[in-house]
């Protein structure tokens, strides 16, 4: 174990919690279970909860069974491992007990410690709180021998003090008195209970959107190099609602999200990456609907947006405004405004090279173009787009191509998923591309 | 009065303001007006305006004028009474001026002084500038022999720099050269003089909604544990705006709301309860479209979404989309996607009831289920959903009920309008659930 | 040259970046058309590019370049001039160069700094990196005898720790030992380098929205008394696109926006200006749909709202909502609720002298009337609409006028644009009303 194991990943996409502890002849099942998750079902991080997915009563036992199976399992888990112990900013007997089921945990002799990258931290108050956790954690490694810092301490951001605590990191974090530089991972929301501290209120009883809480703990976590992680995704059964949101989040940089099932695991470990092909789409009244490639030709066939030779031109109706387009140079302009395209991974493992190839040869920017044909009322019209590429652009949108290299390194055992899903030529070449 | 007099209210719907002076040969009249409302149209927090809503020239006789109507009819106002004074961070004549009303209202000699809860402070900059305020106030309890702390302070948030003092409360008030901590209050939202202090413009001249200051309002009021309050919603008129304005205050955890005249009060009291009876609604492309109650089967009317049976299934079209659904079941699928619920008051206090009862018997976590009959184009479906409840679940559903019971404890004079709505045994155990 | 120079503007509606050094024969030949520009097509500030838009190995003939061509030109130039110089908060070689540059350009010897208002800084983080290039500067001031302070600095904000310093500022700038009280002058975001610093992702490749990173740099600025500025629009095509951001911008306090083209300059110039003359628009589902304006009447001819009289009252559709209405008062004030005014700049100097008159009257507050006649499928009616002026209304009413003062005494080369475009009489009561 060495100081810098926590930074072992660039990217979180999947933070996934299974009890500690549950009633039955087992109580260790779930988590058993758990460890034994493979290839897209494991998770980047799993959390062993001995907090709220664990009854108050059966925490003392939730502590003992995650030593039990981590000791056992740890060492074939693909992802890390992050037990969430009990804390709580207002009461100092939830951190004692918090502090003692961290020193079971982590009790050499036992076997686990060793395959535990680190602990999350509940529902903390502000960085002062924060630095209790950290000293208790510098406590046990002290205790145990183990490197000062080399346990990881993350936090779930559920309260207000905590959320303005995500903009104070940068310049605290650097004390002599804690360890938080070293020691600090995942900023994770939790929006349950925040919504609680916050004595928010929907209508319907669902949770609230929050998304200045997302932003801010996406700001803090990268004005202090840590990892933000969105919080659970009640809905089970909504994938479509659990997508929409890690597409919300990705556009506020936050890249990681709660699963409380396999089934979220796979959906939110998949998700960030670039799709296997791209695909056209058009945008009508801020929505997105989309095209089906017919053999290279995108084509149209609701009834959104319709169009139609007229005598001298054409008439396109785009939801319920109707532009009278005086030739095919009007008509591509109009039908380039509506038109976007979400590239394949192929897509932009192609653009960055073809920009690093630019560069070389000593150019500073280069136009991309996207072409198709689109076919909407049996009317066929080629378009293009262009985007100017500069070293800016070039670099911003290497973030997905960082965060699969991140996985390929890390996460050996989904190669052949992603290989089956990509090819692996494409593979290869985006886990060289841009080193 | 005693040092937490000004935490009698843990919520605070209606922040009414009346001006301490008009025009006119009772220039007390309308502030007089003000102080003789009962009911629900009396407001949680009645704010006699010596400041914008007076003229600048009448303010002194504003400051008498509060004196004399707040020592007549103050004992049996209702609701707290927090007079607004003058102040400006830039100008210390204007908090000087301050200085001198505050002095005029709470001699003791006089009257009022012990029906008074507290001062609204407009204007304010930074934490500094509240501290001089705080300490304006302290000269006040002394120099009148009360106790240091007693009268409260709100602020009016205003300015950018204000804004961002709303993070920085929890560090500051609690320093022992100010009082802040036993004072603040409510932060308020200003958003009239807000725009102006950001330059804010919009083409038709309306506010721009400003959702991170409401944010950043609420949060700062979490976490330092005071109240949020939204500022004035000028268009007396629009009352739909105005209910639909708090609907998203309270998604924010902004509760409570400015109101401009007694109607408004009375809306503004009245909309963060829960309904007296719930309703189903379907949500399409953004829009929320109520159904009709038929005997407990939810009817829809309109056009935006039909059903039909088809010879081997169902056609289901929400908005543009239509889904052609293979049975009932992808069918009762399809439906619950798009229909939600809003609980009654009495929904939440039996799902606490019940959540209480399986705690008790030794349960973690159980299933609530929504269910209903929908009709559409004449097809009766029924449907359920089902929603997990565990621990946080039940407390994060526990906030429309903290401020019912805060609302019954303290507005004894709304308790018959309550009964009428709710029922006297409803009444009853919504006061008791979660105690 | 005096300390107060930076603050010759209160406002600054274009930022117009143009490379330092370009490929080819004259590789200041890009600057030296931008220097060229005059009018509407002139920014508010220039800033010749020594950054990103210079290809690294070119940055030493760019700092030549535009000690070159401000030299020449500089002094006919109608807006301020604040190079960009190069500048990371992880590299020191890199901010060292910066420092080099500016020497490099402000040399009194050479002649341009005396027409230079300031330095622009990218890739700032934390308030104390900004310290550094203050210092930079001062030691530049220092070197050549400038007075200290008389350089202006703005910086770009491009990363997480940077954006928490914008709410630092207050508290930062006037500490002893830096110089950035009297210095900085712009804060303008760049939301490329900001989206990798953040890792922000959107599945089409383009800039996420960061509504709250626009609102936190146009908060910083009205908190510390600087100006805020949006980052580069890309797409130069989508004009469109460019005035909707511009909208956007306005109602969170940004009113000036980044320029790629001289193009873009004249938008950016014009649109934060009120329209010469108002109109009418309907607001349906969120769409805003302007009314054709036939000789004082506002007719609509679309299909999203329509209207007939019935046997006893009328039927408003609007959307897919129909509203059965008693009488002619019932409709007034249906239609008043979807119809809104964009008022014309002579609109809003009526409205402000009418106020001040008022005013003058001993009046406080006054009802101000928007009035016309609608037509909907040939019915017409009249309505109107009241909002009541009181002082801060009219005060925040002013921004759009203060705006155009600042512009008219600044911008003596628009004169001549600004009297075709308002006319000499409304130009000239519009830098009279209000002062």
């Amino acid at each position: 174990m060495t100081v810098t194991k926590q930074r072992n990943r660039e990217f979180v996409r999947t933070f996934f919690t299974s009890p500690a502890a549950v009633d039955g002849e087992d109580t260790a099942e779930m988590a058993r279970k758990a460890s034994q998750l493979r290839g897209m079902q494991a998770p980047d991080v799993w959390v062993p909860d001995n907090e709220d997915a664990t009854a108050p009563n059966m925490r003392d036992e939730g502590a003992e069974n995650i030593v039990e199976v981590v000791s056992e399992n740890g060492a074939e888990f693909p992802g890390e491992i992050h037990p969430r112990i009990v804390w709580h900013r207002n009461d100092p007997a939830t951190r004692y007990r918090g502090l003692q089921h961290m020193l079971t945990i982590a009790d050499p002799e036992d076997g686990a410690i060793e395959h535990i990258d680190g602990f999350v931290v509940p529902e903390v108050g502000d960085v002062d709180d924060w630095k209790k956790a950290d000293e208790f954690i510098t406590i046990v490694e002290n205790e145990y021998g183990l490197e000062e810092g080399s346990i990881a301490m993350s936090v779930i951001v559920e309260s207000g003090e905590s959320e303005i605590a995500t903009s104070r990191l940068r310049e605290e974090v650097g004390k002599p008195s804690n360890n938080l530089d070293q020691r600090l991972f995942m900023l994770v929301d939790g929006e349950v209970d925040y919504t609680k501290a916050m004595r928010g209120m929907t209508p319907t009883g669902e949770l609230p959107p929050w998304p200045e809480l997302r932003h801010n703990t996406s700001r803090g976590a990268s004005a202090a190099d840590l990892i933000a992680v969105d919080g659970p995704y009640d809905d089970i059964r909504d994938v479509e609602g659990y997508k929409d949101r890690m597409v919300e989040n990705r556009a506020k940089g936050q890249i990681g999200i709660w699963a409380l099932t396999p089934g979220q695991v796979e959906v939110a470990n998949t998700n960030p990456l670039p799709p296997e092909s791209g695909h056209w789409f058009f945008e009508v009244d801020d929505r997105e609907i989309d095209l089906e490639d017919d053999d290279g030709v995108q084509v149209y066939e609701g009834d959104r947006v319709s169009l139609e030779e007229t005598g001298d031109g054409y008439r396109l109706t785009v939801g319920t405004d109707t532009h009278e387009l005086a030739d095919e140079d009007e008509l591509k302009e109009a039908l380039v405004d509506i038109a976007s395209y979400v590239p394949s991974l192929g897509d932009i493992v192609d653009s960055m090279e073809e920009f690093e190839a630019a560069k070389e040869a000593g150019k500073g920017a280069i136009a991309m173009t996207q072409a198709t044909t689109l076919r909407i009322d049996g009317v066929e019209v080629d378009i293009a787009r262009d985007r100017m590429w500069d070293e800016a652009t070039y670099q911003a949108a290497q973030t997905p191509i960082n965060l699969f290299q991140d996985v390929h390194a890390n996460r050996p055992d989904q190669h052949e998923e992603l290989e089956e899903l990509y090819g692996a030529e494409l593979v290869e070449r985006a886990t060289q591309v841009g080193q």
